[in-house]
């Protein structure tokens, strides 16, 4: 591929999220990883001694980058993927908004403004045009595009077909997620060690309403939530990657079973997302073994990006039951925001990319 | 305490449940551990050779036992506790009801019975009167009473009071077990470790029909099951002890936290229970840490004998929403099966103890 | 019993060490836990909410104690526990020292001076009389008393009757450390689950040190350290409680491993731990199961004061190999300072504590 | 590559060690996967149903085949790999190498036969010649040869380097090894989740026996063991893949960590490896971090076949210390009997394939 590559950055490059963002984004086709930004404290150190690297080998190159602070001036590139924690994503992010940048956010601070898409691509790409309303509404040159909290993507992802084929009235979710969820060093052992813990704070509440504003319809450029009513219960599992998520669902019509398997077997997600590198074909898979989809074992399907359902079966009280598992660092974390990014090049709404050329 | 004590057997006692039958028994009050038995293969070695012990210490005097069989004439003790597995407790136990042994059943071969008392006697010891119906229509002289399946007990223990109070109508059932509760061998550690199982056979159906029967009512010598619709989804994970329960639950009336909170700290259970030795004093405790029960930490409460409940919170969608933990091979299976055993004895309704002797 | 109990304090008491000192102090018969102290960020709050509780229950009475401040004044105890952080131990225990108080430390500031005894007091209670060469030195009211590093604890004891019998020379070590022995948050369990890390700072380099210096011999107020050879090697393992150590040992002269496992049965440490509180009987035991001693099975055995040691055999190459096992932080951290200071209040060595009175 | 491939077979092919030829099997550009045979209870079956599947996706065209009994007669591939238990592996490799079949074996009945070689071809590839002399003694048409015991794979291929330069005399060796060793279904969860089992039945001898033979000499068709002193001891952990082990190591010289280590760096193995499909380039690696290698985050290296060796450090006793790390069924079983018939092949030793053609 001769195309130039766009170069990007990413932010808090350091921690989990940073560190899967680095490794997604090393040998992407489109996009060249030219800066990578942390706290005050890591800028000015190679990345290699900056980062207590978690997985597999730090390419050398990427190690020799020099960490930079993460503010507009220090860094260049007018596409950046952000890993900022909560607690600092909400101005940092806004001022590179402000000076241009377009920012793919993985933290929640923009996610369920009225202004900023909330994006699943497979799910959602549509979203995207509110871009061009927050631009003008916050007189932006740049963006922030969010993707979903982890559990969210896996949740959301596995509800769209049934929504779109019959649209989902109440949902009854309980989640299992991973270590890896709660960033690095996250979670203690000596917490989750053969233990459970049956809470995550804020994680329901997330869940609750970022899944209707995903699943919602994009109407003069505003999203109405769908109306979805939700009883989530996050427990924390000594799993490494990979959240699980047990559902029973009710509809707006019965649906068997056999159908919803196959709408799940069919479903190919939006067709702006086909073909783009990161996006897993099919989005969705189904198992067929009685006791899948298991974390260790499955959550790499698609390089990690593919979410699958399992466990389908007809329920006592609503109408269906069923399990599905996503891997959470990546397709509910950096892998989503750079399939959001590979999205945006291709309808136009990245800097310097050409609607169409990807 | 000069009261001699009732001679009792356990029958399939080298698998995990008998080991805890055999650890609940070794020191009992009111009953003494004359006879361990188990399959053919292992009848006639010394009990410490046939068993590959798993936890503490294998009290010397028990070591000694010589392994039965299986078999009312082999055993002697009329009031006989069983730990067999379902494929072979159908038969073996009414060979001992027939002979006119009292059989604490831990299997599942009868619990649906008409005329088979299922009893978690704080929740409804009163179903105990079964028995005598159960002798006049099978001509036994002895008889089944059965406990529930180990995750029927935390959810039925938990559901209680507020069934009591205000009728649960549908409970939104989300389980996360712990290894113990598949025996030993069970799990293969390969499936288990950093791993979730979101599948365990049979179990989302005995729960929903279980849990049913328990807190029904009992009129003319029959149980009319209590009318609450369970949807239910059964996991596996990396914990040994401690089946952690995540419950939405609708009512006939609306509850809120706090009265549900109370409800849970007043609840003693069924008077026939207080101040029995297994009766765990309360029967169900209320965490005040929003990050609570958790298998690890809180499984051996009141000897393992205490469910806990914690995060009680509204529910978007249903009334309430909690959390509860119990000891599966304790509370869920064994102890319960021993405190049966006490409730019948202070009852009337044990071989040659007089009803209120304890 | 009638005779009043020392009043002791708790420095670092939040931490995991110091919640272990807590526990078992606090229905202690000899002394009265009056008084908990840890950093200034806790100083002045109730101990209940300062510290995150991590194992059973937090006693009333004593989560109502405001956290003080450590330092001497506001610490009115004058025998003193400290969990302290090895960065602040020297110099505030020196300041409790100087003002009057016997500290009974668990960290390593001052466990290799000359003057300052390094006790296992099955092993070497006669050490504690450097006590008094301490105070003439440092013209110190009060003393410090050390307790080894917890692996080391595990590595003496189970030495100790080989060394006696036989003289150690050198000894191969690897060791499988538990999750706790890093304190609390610790180890992240992103680096513990389904993981072994083969490296702990600073370990292997105490363990060599210091159990030379406990096997060593007390001569004119100083210690000759034990002329053995170490070669260790620490790993991290995923285990909550109990460290495991592999040992392959040569001696002196040939023994056996039927010779060997004589002398651990039969060993019962120093005459002045006999009878005490804290003091497990025996310090000792040996296991009959090839495949123990397991951590999760076995590490509570004699309330977590006993060491385990088992699959005594022939080496090839030394004279012998085993595998033993304690419990970390009760044995190998807050246990064993709670025997030092039983043993020194026998000895007469503690304030208010007349010679033989315990 | 236009070149035909070599039918082969996988005989056990159910089991892990089975399935782990399988994965690697499938793809290869030497053999081609063609049958799958495993105990009679599997024959006349589809592999898909004959299967517990542990890892990734089955590949559909092998899920196809149909289960053959373990005999000569119903499998017709010349090259063979068998992956039988120890119990039968004995009586039916020698059946097939009797027919003919060259029989790449996993099994330790053959290992330290004096005529078969034992081979990690790194390390001694020269012993294949053996196969000449086994064929004429045995009067065999195919022969068998055999790879080392997964443990002492890693251990074997860490301390060639060092043994090659220097001499090893004398191995203090602790293993740290993962669940998968045991095959499936193994080690029983409850015996693994939070626990180390000091003990794995056997593995110690062989260790010692069969490392000695690896880095033996080949003189006159026979190999005359290396003369290394070994200590073992065996450890089972919490792990999925990956064995640890600790050495510590004497040499006929002094070696000091630097030398070591630039010794393993610069270490390529025998050049018959090079190139071969198979073969890890570079077969060791050397960790810079102080705490790695890690099994969870390091044993895939080199598509689990290359052996991490860190924490290289000087020893107070003998010469050197280090912690090596390799994948036990890839490294250590599977892809090592792979590696050998790649080699074999080369060397003109499999049926039907030219000397060099490789």
């Amino acid at each position: 591929m001769n195309r130039p590559r766009v170069p990007v950055a990413v932010l808090g490059a350091t921690g989990a999220v940073g560190q899967t963002f680095v490794r997604l984004l090393r040998r992407h086709p489109f996009f060249e990883l030219r800066e990578v930004a942390a706290s005050q404290r890591s800028a000015g150190r190679p990345y290699r001694e900056a980062v207590h690297w978690l997985e597999g080998e730090l390419p050398d190159a990427i190690g020799d980058l020099e960490v930079r602070p993460c503010t507009p001036e220090a860094v260049r590139s007018r596409v950046v993927f952000s890993a900022l924690d909560a607690s600092v994503a909400g101005e940092v992010e806004a001022s590179f908004a402000r000076a241009g940048a377009t920012v793919l956010s993985n933290a929640r601070a923009y996610r369920m403004d009225d202004d900023v898409p909330l994006v699943i691509p497979e799910v959602n790409a549509s979203h995207l045009a509110l871009v061009r309303r927050q631009r003008r509404v916050r007189s932006w040159e740049g963006a922030i595009v969010t993707n979903a909290n982890c559990a969210t993507t896996v949740l959301a992802l596995s509800l769209a077909p049934l929504h779109e084929a019959a649209g989902v009235r109440t949902a009854f979710v309980a989640t299992l997620q991973a270590a890896s969820g709660a960033g690095y060093p996250g979670v203690p052992s000596l917490d989750l060690l053969g233990n459970v813990v049956p809470y995550i704070a804020g994680e329901e509440e997330k869940i609750e309403v970022e899944a209707s504003k995903i699943l919602g319809r994009l109407e003069d450029f505003a999203v109405a939530p769908a109306a979805i009513r939700m009883s989530v219960h996050a427990n924390r599992v000594p799993v490494e990657h990979g959240h699980t998520v047990c559902v029973t669902v009710e509809l707006n019509r019965a649906v068997e079973p056999e159908e919803a398997s196959e709408l799940w077997r069919r479903w190919r997600g939006h067709p702006l997302c086909h073909g783009l590198p990161s996006a897993p074909d099919p989005p969705l898979a189904l198992c067929d073994d009685p006791d899948r989809p298991q974390p260790r074992r499955d959550v790499w399907a698609g390089h990690g990006m593919r979410v699958l359902v399992g466990r389908v079966r007809p329920d006592p009280v609503a109408h269906l039951r069923f399990a599905a598992l996503g891997h959470n660092t990546v397709r509910g974390a950096a892998g989503g925001s750079v399939l959001n990014a590979e999205v945006m090049g291709r309808m136009g709404l990245l800097p310097d990319v050409k609607e169409g050329a990807w």
